[in-house]
């Protein structure tokens, strides 16, 4: 343990959790003080490897060390350890565990499966980073509202959106699930809006948001297909050099081969990313389209890793280490994230 | 250039170029001279961060240089550049290029597409090392084949094989292809045997073989249920030591959580592999079961990946530059090949 490092204690090691762990240990001013796993099982034995082990509660340690997995205590010693705790956990767990957190007086960030209403501020790093300055309990918005924050934020920003209407194209589970369909039908959310127009609120000042989402037979990635009605009229090649300036969005070309979600992921595979992830947002170039105030285009979402470097910049804003754009810029260089790359 | 390392030429940068290229460059007694890439695809241009870019012909360097990659020259200057051409087109085209390389008097390794009859051996590490010592021309089998190989090698060691039964259960297409199927249909190969059987006596000797082909709808894995009909009996744990004793065998357990292929790819991702790839042919130690003189296990095929580090021993071998158990064991100290490690 470097002196100086923030101790984060990572609650829930699922598809989030092992990779907020990865991140935080790749900066120079925090470090993972231990992972939180519920089950012994082949993640729990590759993550020993890498970082000390907890569990939940006491009585599930024999379960570990009968499978030879060494634990250094229950979630109540990960607290006593740690600084801060990055909380994982499957969606709604959380509403549970910040009793907890509150109790014991230790900050903690959540993931976007749990509601805003049970923290302080909801986050993305482009959006509103401020606004989880100093606060002890913060939300990273979930993978499909990060994306639509972060390729909203610069358009907003410059020309003012007053309206937004995306269709999320969403995948059906993760890679690393073989329990969860549809694997031969598309599935409709039969709520409208879709959870993440009001999520988007929680992060942008923006009043009128459509979304709809479509669940269709892919583990890769999520795809939106977003509309703008913006403020002042622009041009697509203005609107292009916004995203451009910004590091977590990729402009890519369909025409050099990358037509669907597995080239893009492939091309995630080619630069030697942890876990072959892609962390930046990329926009197909070909698709943006702006007709008088009105912005079409459309974009893909790795959902397992991008929200990864908003649950550090949340950090660096809750615990006031690091101003937006410095923390920012050192997420971004340690995490490798440059969109220009691709 | 490092004096004294071989000069590797790849030609044909698609799913097992490119990464022949990567674990040529881990090893070191051997070194990636350049790689022929067709198109300008985004493919080529991550590439050309790495290695030399070559073209098939002259006349394919101005669509390169449109698209801002930097071309060394055409295939024949690589042959110049080379000491030897790992051929990985696609299948079927090595059959044209070794032409070209018995005109320049240049040794090639042929992957699993071309025919056996093109080349002077058939190639796989565990079976028969031996049988490419010296040869110019030599092929790694087809990935379902080194996996069969593989695995079955180290039983017909011990006590025997005298028949081989598998039915492949076939993945449809690799991770970043979009154009391929089937995505909604089980489609039996209407061969019998399928390819796979005569490619096995290639390279190993065993006389009665027979297999059966069936693609289903995923990206990941190839799955094999194998049934081994033993020339003396021997009991599971027997069995299983043998393939333990083996890096690049992964005996992995259904309890712990890997269940599906998924999981088992998951597995490759949590240790950091290039491009999450899992070179062991990872076999389900609750499949393993023994009657009598028969043996019948389940195993799960990388196909992107498994024949890599064949490759990598197939050049040793030609070139005699290391014998069988000297050249496996660098191959996998520098490509972190060990299957105990799941």
């Amino acid at each position: 343990m470097i002196k100086g490092m923030l101790r984060v204690g990572i609650n829930g090691y699922g598809t989030i959790g092992r990779r907020v762990a990865h991140a935080v240990s790749l900066q120079d001013d925090m470090t993972v003080s231990g992972i939180v796993k519920t089950k012994p099982d082949y993640v729990a034995r590759l993550a020993s490897k890498y970082y000390n082990i907890y569990v939940p509660k006491e009585s599930d340690v024999k379960a570990f060390e009968d499978a030879g997995i060494k634990v250094k205590g229950d979630l109540s010693k990960l607290i006593e350890d740690s600084e801060l705790i990055v909380d994982s956990t499957p969606e709604g767990m959380g509403e549970k565990n910040i009793v907890t957190y509150k109790e014991r007086k230790i900050p903690a960030v959540f993931q976007g499966g749990e509601e805003h209403k049970i923290v302080e501020a909801s986050f993305n790093s482009y959006s509103n980073f401020d606004q989880a300055i100093g606060k002890k309990y913060v939300r990273v918005v979930s993978c499909n509202t990060t994306a639509l924050a972060r390729t909203i934020t610069p358009i907003h920003e410059m020309v003012g959106v007053r309206r937004v209407n995306a269709t999320l194209i969403r995948r059906a589970t993760d890679q690393n699930d073989s329990s969860k369909g549809p694997i031969n039908a598309v599935e409709p959310s039969l709520k409208f809006p879709s959870h993440h127009a009001p999520d988007l609120k929680t992060v942008l000042p923006i009043k009128e948001v459509e979304t709809v989402a479509i669940k269709v037979p892919t583990t890769l990635m999520h795809v939106h297909v977003i509309e703008l009605n913006l403020e002042k009229e622009a041009k697509a090649n203005q609107i292009i050099d916004a995203w451009k300036s910004k590091r977590r969005i990729a402009v890519i070309s369909g025409k050099d081969g990358r037509s669907s979600t597995a080239q893009v992921m492939d091309m995630a595979r080619e630069v030697d990313r942890d876990r072959s992830d892609l962390y930046e947002i990329p926009i197909w170039k070909e698709s943006v389209f702006v007709s008088g105030n009105t912005l079409r285009y459309i974009q893909a979402v790795h959902q397992e890793s991008d929200v990864v470097p908003e649950n550090i910049d949340a950090i660096r804003s809750m615990m006031q280490i690091l101003p937006k754009e410095e923390s920012i810029e050192k997420t971004d260089r340690y995490m490798e994230i440059n969109g220009s790359a691709f």
